[in-house]
């Protein structure tokens, strides 16, 4: 029989305080609309989510379609407007076929548990986004979890399975912005019959030609065993996350994503916007690399003072911290001098190594570049620097 | 080794083959803006995801916050616009504080997966919502599923266990619309000192003075071990979830939720749209009502017409159907006379019963209810009738 707490929840105390103890307690800043602070800290790769058009577009959907889908996708919640969105992604990106869903989380969840049935094997890099994860633990498959950019070891643990499979990885890594191996695991994912699913959430808008995303650069777009998901949040400025892949895929995770069939369709405000953003970035494509030349020139700065910058793939530069609680402690640094960092620590890390993230938006200056980076050597704690300092 | 396919996701096409021999294809019908069909199928059960005040707030909010959130609500996608929608969204829900999520599926992962750590018991209704399950079956503790609304099966399940447990349940079930018995079970709870999780997606708006929900109806909003999830995307009309607790259960799940920790924060245009919707109902509490009253009126003309109603807790009104195969036709044939239901089939319902699911909006007239009751008996197929007509 339980033992009667004086709360039900009152366990949640001891975790508050090993918490605390270890430096690890999160608390929530909400931001004012108009900041002063220069941020380098959020997603909007191209600087698109205060874009006159991306937020016209959110104002003009509202109006048209209301408020919100009102049902699941299968139900009321499938407008035009999320039919267009499909259409033009998948173009876009050198799909056959999009399926949009109210987060890029929501979107990993469905496509490895639809993808991934019972008595597959799913091969997850170590490095994966949480949503990757959870698929995977979702998912009936059995997974086995690759050393992180791993082509070699993904393949002994495919060598170990008979039936369906599918290799599941980021194509960008959010912490430190390295990118995937995707050519050499496609290849040999094809070897063993195996499907490949790629999380191109920080390589659409960034990588490849007019920022078509890591996929379509590696020349993987529309093949007949590539998956990729992506999200709207990020360079498009907008919410949602979207799965590409071939017709039947696509039609197979409309009858068997359970984050589909039982969610709420995608707000149209943020149809509009990611549309919005979408047709911004196909008519203005130096976009993209704007913002990759943006996180070189971070990069470079960086290293010239000394720190431990890690080279970019795309947008996202990390820089090595040498505790939890000096990440944090810089960071805030950072914000009192009125630039906005990531800190990113245990446990959103994988490998345990706390760092400061760094987003180089399309629309900064070489000023607004050399002057963060000003601020960041500044503020650095000791151990930060290669030199030792 | 896996035996290589002409294609990796060759195996869908048996499940597309066995979906169709069972009549279980589900496709997608994209709606126009502007339809001349009655809408009883979607969940804008106060008719206001199309109210211009709640137009005006995405649209507002949009103009003033962007396209998106930008990011993780811990970096950069927590406005003071996300901090007023919680803290209206807990004042009106009668709990100390509220955490917002892009979906109503992330709030119940977050609440689940948080709130049943290794060790615990989670008792979950066989009747709960797909996010539910998900969040169980993701969730570190073990789950146990009760009969539906069965507190003594709850009371059972509870005194097989030592240390923290948690009661899962939907307060109103989305298929057959009946009510859960949340205040036996909040005393189950209580004498084994375990926390009760009640997703009221289907109550807030509807149930209890001024549509404040079930969980504040039973006395039970603000108690030290109630969490109730709830949903931005049906009443409120617009997109989104929440999580309303105690301010330390809150505080928890904003470090450990991993729907929360690691998704881009709810679109300003959603946070816009649902405190509209919200300032709206505080307003106009007699939306509440009416919405109810329509649920009335609609179960008692189907109940003379000799059709196998559900009567209606809330605003969802079910209506069995003698099979899969005749609620598809029936709804189709609805369709065709210009009124749109919801059909719900395997695996969408927990009982394995196909049928119609009527949602009763506050703003349906008497002569719409008595129209779209007409049709409805109209279509109806053989063995659809108590009369066996």
């Amino acid at each position: 029989m339980a033992t009667p707490h004086t709360s039900a929840f009152g366990w949640i105390g001891a975790q508050r305080r090993a918490r605390e103890a270890a430096g690890l307690v999160r608390t929530l800043r909400p931001r004012p609309a108009d900041s002063p602070v220069l941020d380098l800290a959020s997603n909007d790769y191209l600087g698109l989510a205060r874009h006159p058009e991306v937020v016209e577009g959110a104002a003009e959907a509202a109006r048209r379609w209301g408020g919100g889908a009102t049902g699941s996708r299968l139900v009321t919640g499938s407008t035009e407007l999320h039919a267009q969105l499909e259409w033009e992604l998948a173009e876009f990106c050198g799909f056959e076929a999009a399926l949009v869903f109210s987060s890029g989380y929501a979107a990993n969840l469905a496509a490895v548990t639809a993808l991934a049935p019972h008595g597959s094997l799913i091969v997850s890099d170590a490095g994966n986004h949480a949503s990757l994860i959870d698929g995977c633990r979702l998912a009936r498959g059995a997974t086995q979890v690759a050393p992180h950019a791993d082509p070699e070891a993904v393949r002994k643990a495919l060598g170990t399975h008979e039936g369906p499979a599918v290799v599941v990885t980021d194509s960008v890594f959010s912490v430190d912005g390295d990118r995937a191996p995707v050519g050499e695991l496609a290849q040999v994912a094809r070897e063993f019959g195996a499907g490949l699913i790629i999380d191109d959430a920080h390589g659409l808008g960034v990588v490849g030609p007019g920022g078509r995303g890591v996929p379509y650069a590696a020349g993987l777009a529309g093949t007949a065993d590539t998956v990729v998901s992506v999200t709207l949040s990020k360079s498009l400025g907008s919410q949602g996350g979207a799965v590409l892949g071939p017709a039947h895929v696509i039609d197979h995770l409309v009858n068997a994503a359970r984050t589909f069939i039982f969610d709420t369709g995608l707000a149209p405000a943020a149809c509009g916007s990611a549309l919005a953003a979408l047709r911004l970035l196909r008519r203005e494509p130096e976009r993209a690399a704007r913002a990759r030349d943006v996180a070189t020139s971070l990069h470079q700065l960086l290293l010239k003072d000394g720190l431990l910058a890690v080279r970019p793939d795309a947008a996202v530069v990390s820089v090595r911290a040498p505790s939890p609680d000096a990440a944090v402690r810089w960071a805030a640094d950072c914000r009192d001098a009125g630039l906005s960092v990531g800190c990113f620590r245990p446990p959103s890390v994988p490998d345990g190594i706390a760092r400061l993230r760094l987003t180089a938006r399309a629309d900064l200056t070489e000023t607004e570049v050399a002057g963060a980076v000003r601020v960041i050597s500044r503020t650095a704690p000791n151990g930060a620097s290669t030199a030792g300092s």
